[in-house]
Order: C-alpha cells, then structure tokens, then sequence
C-alpha cells in the first residue's frame, strides 16, 4: 500500500472566535490537500471533477495559531464503480494528532451533472492507495 | 420527542466554482441553525461553549442560488454527560432533501480549555429532543 | 434620489479571532446585500453578471455578535458606460455607523469574458439613485 | 526606502463561481502576507494586534486556479501615532499585476478594547518601509 503526505499552510482568518481552526474549515483544509494528492497521483486534476458525497470527521486535537501549517496522509479505503473513499489523518508539525477523516468522492461529469465512472487508468492508479485486499467491492 | 426547525439564509459566497454550496460551508450554514436551536431550546448561548468532536454527514443534493435559504430539523441523539449528539436534517423551500447529519458537540469550559459536564437544566432541556429510551448512556 | 435598504443576517462564524466581524468578510456582507439591490430594482439578476473592480471601505464600528444584522443604505456615485460605483452605508440595528464604502462594480459578459455596455433599461434604473447631476459622466 | 517581498498560497475555495478568486477573499490573502511582514519586519506578531480601519484596492487582473499563488510587495505610505498606512501590490507568478491596495491599520490595545501608539521600536522598524520623506505626519 502507498500512502502520501501533503502539507497545508494556516492562515490566520482559519481561527475561529474560540482561537482554534473552525471545525467546518478543517474540510477545507483537507480538501486543499487532497486535491494536490489527486492530481499527483491520480491523475484527478481539481475539485471540479468530483462532488462530496459523504464525510465523517473526528476531532482529536486543537489546531491553533502555534501550528503554522498542518500535515495530511492519505490512504484510500475503497475504490468503488464511481467514487473514491478516502483514509485521512492530519497532524500537527510537531506529530500531534488533529484529525482523522474518511470522505467519499464521486467522479463527477460536469456537463451532464452526473456521476461518471472512473477510468481504467484512475482505478489503478487509486488501487495502489488501497490497504490489504478491500479494493473493487463497488 | 421534540423536534426544532430553524432557516439559515444562503449567501452568494456559500457558492464554489462548481456552482452549488461548497460541503465544508454546509457545515457552517448547519452550525448557525444549531446555534439558535441550542441557545432557544437547551440554554446554550453561544458556540463558544461547546467544541464539535465528530461529523457525519451525508450529502444528499445540491444546495444552489435557486435555494434562498435551507431549513434543518435538529433532533438529539444522545445525551452524554459532557456532550451532545445531534441528529440534522437539511431541506430546500421546496421539500428536497439535502443533506443529513450527526454532530457531537462536547461542553467547554473556556478558562480551563477542558469539557464540562451538562448542567441539570440542559440535560433536562436536551434530553427532550432524545427519541424513545436512548438517552443518558454516557 | 432613491436610496434602498438591505438587511443580512450575520453568523457566527463572521467573527474572527477578535470578536468582531473580520474586515474582509465585511465586503461579503455588502455583496449580500448589494444583490438584492440590484437584483430588485436595476434588474441585474445575480454576482455573476459583474466583477468588483475597486473598493474603498472605511470600518466606523465594531461589528459584534451582539448585532444579528445589518442594513444596509444604498445610493449610487455614478453611472458609468459599463460600471456602477456605488455609496453603501451599514448600520447595526441600533443605528450606530458600522462601515461606509463605495464600490465600482463593471458589468461582465461571461462568454466574452470582457466588459459590457450597461443596457437602457439598467442605466434609467440605476440613474435614479444617483444624487443631483452627478450622472453619466463616463 | 526598503520593500519586502512575501508570498500566499492559493486554496481552491478561494474562487468563487466566476472561476476566479472572490473580490473579498483578496482582501484575506493580502492580511496573510501582511501578518507575515509586520511579523518578521516590524515586530508586530499577530493580526490580533491591530485592527483594519480602512482599505482602498484596485483589482487589475483576475487571480485564478493558473496562479498557484500571489507575490506581494509592501511597502509603507505613512506611519502615524496609532496607526500604519501601507501599501501593497499584488502580483503572479508570472509578474501579471493583480491588485494594489492601501491598508490603514490601527494598533489596538486588546484589554481596553482602544488604539495603541506604537512603540519606539515598531515606529522605527515601520518608518524604513517609508518613501522619502511622506513619514510621521500624524
């Protein structure tokens, strides 16, 4: 299994009034990140080719000011028909762990405004990202 | 069983450049239903007094421009002794379902940075909104 | 000379580290409420029919959760060939001065990608909020 | 007169529906790159320091998903008892011009909720920044 490693830099308006990054921004960081995952190694060249179908998100750590940027590893949990679901755990530079998430991304064919089917070299290309033997049920 | 509904107008902004409301800004449109349902119905004023520690949500249609507002019917979950677990539905003006959701949402105090317990006056409140026999396992 | 009125809710999430509003989303809240200023009475239907072209914006007042809105008054500096510069004034609900600002705003042909003309019917709507004879200069 | 030279990354939700990045979302951007200035220049840490009283900015260029990033100069217009006054030109990686803006910001005392005069130290390290002699009129 092959795993990737993005980093997404803070920006100060990410806090929110009790000091902390904003819960719904933490989505948005690692959308950020994912998006740099997919394009290098999926061959999925930006957000505008999937919509997100689900996430489930646990907070495990206070991302603050003191953390400049945060760090994403990537791993993949399916690869379905037209979707993706991800592994994704982001720590703080200093190793502290602030974030475990799972989201599924649908393929998306904009013209149509419907699901699309992955391509053969997509379905590969994800497949290496997957643990064990949980790929292709979908 | 209680139920509360609350409308959070939309925003221009709330769009992404696929043209409908960006997930991670779904959560933030939930977050300011929840806001008043939590400060009318279970004395909880602001978000400042709580932290979220999970999501789930599943994305259910797309939120766009021709939706002026969503309306999001909150249920509980659960009552623990420290937290609060949300049941949310959100729906267009029309009826159309849009996306459902759970929150656990875990009482802080903010001098110490660490939760707090329920106060009997909001687990009584809270606990109003739990369906049948679940509550108060926690 | 007509002036007209906008109210936009303000959320939470608004606040910044501070307390207050954070200045750029103030701009986010004009673009709220400009929109339905053109929207109802000069017939531009929607964001994505002009791009903001320059921005002068003084903050007068803090803008805090306490204030769940805020209106907006609207008139109109100048009506130019392609673009509208206008006069917003925000307010909080107690009518203290919150932000003053003029924005041009040039109207945009999105296939072209380039300017275009004001139509008649939306230069005659927009030239009633301008004051005296400080119309059609450009 | 010196200059400094700082650098923003772009996120994907910056772009708003247009395909481009969202006028008050700049606004964002430019503070990201300031904080860093006045940190490392100046010796103001943090944007809780001081408060955005006025801005004036120009948008020259649409900033898209090609620009990856935008470079910003600053430099400094006035330093004044209680406040700075910059001035700041925005650029892509490719030297394309994308906005310039003047920022007027106020040192602010965080307990008494007032401005602040600046420092010995900050007035000096901020007057470097000045061209010829435009400095220490207020």
């Amino acid at each position: 299994m092959d795993e990737c490693t993005f980093e997404v830099g803070l920006r100060w308006r990410d806090l929110d009034h009790q000091g902390h990054v904003y819960h719904a921004t933490v989505l948005t960081l690692l959308d950020e990140a994912r998006t740099e995952w997919f394009r290098a190694s999926i061959g999925i060249a930006s957000p505008d080719e999937y919509v997100v179908a689900r996430v489930t998100i646990d907070y495990r750590g206070e991302i603050t000011r003191a953390d400049d940027r945060i760090i994403v590893t990537f791993g993949m949990d399916r690869v379905g028909t037209t979707s993706l679901t991800t592994r994704e755990v982001a720590r703080a530079p200093d190793g502290r762990l602030l974030a475990e998430a799972a989201i599924t991304a649908v393929l998306w064919d904009r013209t149509s405004h419907r699901p699309r089917s992955l391509l053969p070299q997509e379905r590969g290309d994800a497949s290496r990202f997957v643990r064990s033997d949980e790929d292709d049920l979908g």
